[in-house]
């Protein structure tokens, strides 16, 4: 193993058993001291543990003992609060904007509507224990999006109220998945730096005949959720 | 719309029909005069462009519109020039390292080996057209990592080598995926800056009575890939 790497090796399991959340790591000399290493090769092994999101830097303030992802199945059409729940967390909605405005070709196109005719667009951050998880554009479709508008989305998750209230059955979504920056917009509401990683999600969710209702862009926390699932190989692969 | 998203439309409007891959937009000046809007607005508008992966920004250079992202399904189990293949382009491989190591702890829980034993580690740089889209880094149990080895891993594809050449068959794997920044090696692998956004995916595969074999952590350019599924509503969520 390389140096940098038993370093980061030997400060991943003290962070797996002495180091709490929110504890301070030892200060760059104390490392240097001792591990008997160069400054290059701890702040590589601290680096990686932050790639790894075991560590948060705080830039001028310190490196501290980040807290665990969350590790959420991607494996069914699910919502947030459902997501939560089953990890046994709290969620909470806040909405940042809602209005109704004309569909943009990309929204257009997903909602199966009129470029520019209305579309209620939602912004909400979400939370799981208090915690800013994700930042979600939602677009609506007119018949939905008049009537959400006048519920109480900081109470009520937008799934609820279109297969309980509004008696619109949900059935499948596409996803789609990519890695980007966090923005301007993006870092202020996941409480985050600009350049930050974000795991971005593109989903459409279908109602029946194939009817899309729900168009979002999910923003999650890069250093906090992971997804996961299991795929199979296919007999024609091999 | 705001401003800013009008200018982004427009520029994304002529990414798609006048301008061509590897143009240069517009300087700054030029699109400040052709919108009669701030450079605030001009370069958000720009970044957002670059967020979605249309164009790229060179510091020092210029911005260019950038090649197209890659959607590549997530929804089988499935190899680098498989899914290459499937898209209708050419895929390579570049060897950077391979070598016998001790498993670390997270290796050794990933291919039930243990502790501290000998794991064969092949790290690649995959391309696709002449492109570097994923830097693997592969473990692999010894049974199969010994005779890898002699293999010519630059041709023949580690699946390609496991189910025809070894006879082990691949049954499934587990994925998980995340949003990370990419580091010094991997930046250096695949051509991008340090703080580049990747798209993560730690994968192991396993053959039949639930043996892993094969633990990967595959490092996708953020801005060059989206992968694409569909999932289903489950009856007992409503």
């Amino acid at each position: 193993m390389t140096l940098y790497a038993q370093v980061e090796a030997a400060l991943a399991d003290e962070i797996g058993t002495h180091w709490q959340v929110g504890d301070r790591l030892p200060s760059e000399e104390d490392l240097i001291r001792r591990f008997g290493v160069s400054r290059i090769t701890v702040r590589r092994a601290v680096q990686n543990l932050a790639g790894r999101g075991l560590v948060e830097i705080r830039r001028g303030v310190g490196t501290f003992v980040a807290a665990p992802r969350i590790t959420q199945p991607l494996t069914a059409l699910t919502g947030f609060v459902e997501d939560m729940h089953a990890l046994g967390l709290e969620a909470d909605a806040e909405v940042v904007s809602i209005r109704t405005q004309p569909a943009s070709r990309s929204v257009a196109d997903a909602l199966a509507v009129p470029l520019g005719s209305d579309v209620t667009f939602v912004e909400r951050v979400r939370r799981a224990d208090g915690r800013a998880l994700s930042f979600d554009q939602t677009y609506l479709i007119p018949e939905v999006g008049r009537r959400i508008a006048e519920d109480d989305l900081e109470s009520t998750p937008i799934f609820t109220l279109l297969e309980r209230t509004y008696g619109v059955p949900l059935v499948e979504a596409t996803y789609r998945l990519s890695a980007c920056l966090a923005d301007a917009d993006v870092a202020a509401a996941l409480d985050v730096q600009v350049g930050d990683a974000v795991f971005r999600i593109e989903r459409t969710t279908f109602t029946t005949d194939d009817r899309p209702v729900d168009y979002e862009i999910l923003h999650y926390r890069g250093d906090a959720v992971t997804f996961e699932t299991r795929l199979h190989r296919r007999p024609d692969t091999q």
